[in-house]
């Protein structure tokens, strides 16, 4: 590591509107600097490609400042320490972090957290032991708060958050109900995640599905995508349901606004109610979530897998992935070749 | 009574789209029956009008049937017994329950209950010691749970319910701000009702006078009107704040749908709830809340009421001021003359 080394960083390079393209985005580099006082350099390895970055790149103020034009893009990352000026790190050791989707990260140890790649390859730290990981385990059981044999919904069912939303469900002894596209992905949550059954929104009316899936009604709804669907299983609560707003991937790239739910008065009807939560809100209680998730995980109870695109240049076409709903798991960008 | 004094009654003639005319409803004269065995016939006094009155006469599935093309319209009123086949209930009693829109009923005597015009008004049992007051009274407590100096904002605040809730959070030692349409409504609230502010949104711009009177944004929102409101409110709420949906009155006539809140991922970013309920979810709580609400009249503590419409035959006409926002108070049809 001299000062000579390059970074190659990709920087937001206009505000897209709607989708956005390969044009808003630069891939620049620069020399590596030097860490600070209580910070630290951190080789990137694994960029954590998740639906929140399309609302990290709009202007609307939201929980997150946005992402500045010329600024490297936000994203969750693993990487290796290679530059300490914090005592909490030495060389060698791996951490997460908000590292940015760049080769190079100098960032306050404040916000790093170390993993251990002998318990875990690194892209699952990014996401069954990382913050899907955490949003599953917090939204499903601190607002869905499933019972046994009770009926959970979630959309979004083969992703990151949604595959283990499900698992965890049949953990409480609740059934899971996947929403997801395509018979290759519904096949997946009922034949290796334990799915009792699955809605393939792109080829079955979901409506109608649901009806057959949960005659009894929704207990618990899991909604990631919003739109159509979530207006769908509003229409099947039962009472005293409980619909917990994790996002809403439908609607991020919409260009004339948000679509609300037509169906909420269905929540009056039914007694239920929706909530929404950010995973950052239960920071005081990660430790608590990452122990669970480590046992479920290290007991081959919680099932995962990773989509992995190599190459940092590869950003733009890959964020389009979670869109087009492309992905098949957790989707990260390898940094280099390994 | 005899068997051929006449029953006059408001039926409902065909199923409206968009806003009821007059054309919607009969008026018919049959002759009044005899009760039957468990059953009493009442002479009815005054009927109550209410929002949900047009879901009612709808055809899509609800809570409750939809009223049948030529049935009595059905109503919550109050009246006296006039023949009684139920030893609980002797003639000259007052008695409240679903007696519908008519001048007779006969009903079993299950669905029955007391009131005493000694201790209000009888239009009042329709009101603040009727429905209307235990919904305001059950949404607020139970499901917004607001303490001290939290926010509590209301729509439709000077209708039935709005009323009732803005005094209930004041007692409870929050601040309530209300949103009624036009000055003298306004005034109402904070002069007479002890609302600490209130919204015009006949002539205000709601977004930013929300932004004005809940500096520190909204803990509880109370909601009768869905729509551009809903929206305004959702925009404004503080983390973790509560939802209440009581009803969406600017949404019952729409002819294309309704809209659904477009603001609703707030929730998410403020880790915020939207719960619904029917008054009759609370059927086994009644006997607490009509107490507490009668202990609160007594004292003087709550204020309310009646816009009182003379004769049976206006029903039509005084529907329409509901959704036009004219009434003036809980709004009843006197049948007969004083």
């Amino acid at each position: 590591m001299t000062a000579t080394t390059t970074n190659r960083a990709i920087r937001l390079a206009s505000r897209p509107v709607g989708m956005p393209t390969a044009d808003d985005w630069d891939l620049t580099e620069d020399p590596v600097g030097e860490p600070g006082d209580g910070e630290v350099l951190v080789e990137v390895m694994y960029v954590s490609l998740d639906p929140a970055m399309r609302g990290w790149i709009s202007e609307a103020a939201s929980y997150a400042r946005p992402v500045g034009i010329g600024e490297v893009m936000r994203a969750i990352a693993v990487g290796r320490v290679i530059a300490s000026r914090d005592e909490r790190f030495v060389d060698g050791e791996h951490v997460s972090g908000l590292l940015g989707v760049q080769e190079y990260a100098i960032v306050p140890a404040d916000g790093l957290q170390k993993v251990d790649p002998d318990v875990a390859p690194l892209p699952k730290w990014l996401g069954v032991l990382g913050m899907p990981g955490l949003t599953a385990y917090f939204g499903l059981l601190d607002i869905g708060r499933p019972e046994p044999d009770q009926t959970v919904v979630v959309s979004g069912a083969a992703g990151a958050v949604g595959s283990l939303v499900g698992q965890i469900a049949t953990l409480q002894g609740a059934r899971a109900v996947g929403i997801a596209g395509g018979p290759e992905k519904c096949a997946y949550l009922t034949g290796e995640l334990g799915f009792d059954a699955a809605i393939d929104y792109k080829n079955e009316d979901v409506r109608a599905a649901l009806r057959t899936t949960c005659p009894d009604g929704i207990d618990v709804y899991f909604d990631n995508v919003g739109g159509e669907i979530l207006d769908a299983a509003l229409a099947r609560l039962a009472h005293g349901a409980r619909v917990v707003i994790c996002g809403a991937i439908s609607q991020y790239n919409a260009t004339e606004g948000m679509r609300g739910p037509a169906n909420y008065m269905s929540l009056l009807v039914n007694h239920a109610s929706m909530t929404g939560f950010l995973v950052f809100h239960y920071a005081s209680r990660y430790a608590e979530g990452a122990r669970q998730m480590g046992e479920w995980v290290a007991a081959g109870k919680l099932k995962s897998r990773e989509d992995v695109v190599v190459g940092l240049e590869r950003f733009p076409e890959a964020l389009l992935k979670l869109f087009e709903g492309t992905n098949d798991g957790k989707l990260v960008i390898a940094v280099r070749e390994s």
